[in-house]
């Protein structure tokens, strides 16, 4: 990635990736009733920001967003989805990319492509993030999860970008539970409703809940083992295997 | 907008617009059972498409969309949404631009803007097609409303765009509801279901259907009058006014 961002940096007309389209990724991990998302921190420059990165200008745009999350975090297989275009023009603010560059001894033009206004797609993902170790890249000094009621000050509208990707998956959640693959094979109905509570920043009511659940047809009961006391344990329940999504790619 | 589009085909190097990205809108009409989209046709080219256009490159995106939408259709006030960015290299497809010039006896060299690869953001929006009368603009034959199951082989990839929105709309009719302002003030039940029967192209079951809907929050029963034989009339229901969704650009 150092070599990578060298390369950007030296092509100062952004010759073979798309101009002013970017992509940033939103990643959410959850575990044990806790939301983080991850950021990475800029060298030298006391700049938060999301994992982020440019197109190559034969590729998809979706592929791009995979192929950034991975050169950044070095995280692979995780599910993102397309949420929103960050396309307002009050977004415009070179000022991040050029300390970025000034921090690693290169002082760009001021027609740089880096510097001009950019548009980006959105992506969001839920993962567990005790199963997601983030590793940063040669321009970060680190890559972390923070939790999202404690995050630093961001760069550029990357505060806006997460407060949307976070309306979404409050939005979606019931949609997207399959595909986001974070439950372990069998689950009970309060684990779900943790995750559930987790997310939506709020307490359920458990009958409430049961009932809309069940109701979406995407839970099976899975059959009780005998095991003595096992009349005392909750259900135990599995999502159903024709309700697996479709690649979204 | 026949100047405009005289201004974009004089302008090779795309000056003053965003290079590579478009917006596309996927303009619903839905009145009594029938579902419908709007396409335009392009003059002496057998060409029909979804009203598109490009973004200034101090302007939003959203308000690109809504200003290509009016250019293009005459239609205003029209509740867009964002659903999808179309990024993948394969839809690259520079034939239909350049015909569409063609026909217009302009001959625009290889490396014209309008020749290169675009990315193009996809708007939606439902409306009453007896409310919303299109008008073409100049380098167009006509606008009009067309059957989804009749529709004429599109340019590029718009088949896969009018898909991907008919899919959104379906999977987000509920949370869209309200603001896509469809229903008169106050309707049935029976009213509401023949919509959703319609945009999901199938039968509904009329108790689970209410319950679902009682479900959301968001109608309010009207209080009947005395009509006389009103007690053989259906309830009538209207949107809970608190729940107004904000505006989305």
């Amino acid at each position: 990635m150092n070599k990578e961002f060298h390369q950007l940096e030296n092509n100062i007309a952004g010759e073979g990736f798309l101009p002013g389209l970017a992509v940033d990724t939103v990643i959410f991990g959850f575990h044990d009733n806790q939301l983080k998302v991850l950021l990475l921190a800029y060298k030298n420059t006391g700049l938060y920001a999301l994992p982020g990165g440019f197109i190559h200008d034969n590729e998809d745009v979706n592929e791009a967003a995979r192929r950034v999350l991975q050169s950044r975090t070095a995280l692979t297989n995780i599910y993102l989805e397309q949420f929103y275009v960050f396309g307002n023009y009050s977004r415009y603010d070179p000022g991040p990319l050029k300390a970025i560059m000034q921090a690693r001894g290169y002082n760009p033009p001021a027609d740089h492509w880096l510097l001009k206004r950019f548009i980006s797609v959105g992506y969001y993902a839920l993962v567990d993030f005790t199963r997601a170790i983030p590793t940063p890249d040669e321009i970060s000094d680190s890559c972390d999860w923070y939790s999202l009621n404690e995050l630093p000050a961001l760069m550029q509208d990357h505060q806006q970008i997460i407060n949307k990707a976070l309306e979404t998956l409050q939005n979606e959640l019931d949609q997207k539970l399959i595909g986001f693959n974070l439950m372990t094979e069998e689950f009970t109905m309060g684990d779900l409703q943790s995750l559930y509570e987790t997310i939506l920043n709020k307490k359920l009511i458990r009958a409430a809940f049961q009932r809309k659940m069940l109701g979406l047809g995407i839970l099976e009961r899975v059959a009780k083992k005998w095991t003595g006391g096992a009349h005392k344990a909750p259900y135990l329940y599995k999502f159903v295997s024709n309700r697996l999504p479709a690649d979204n790619s």
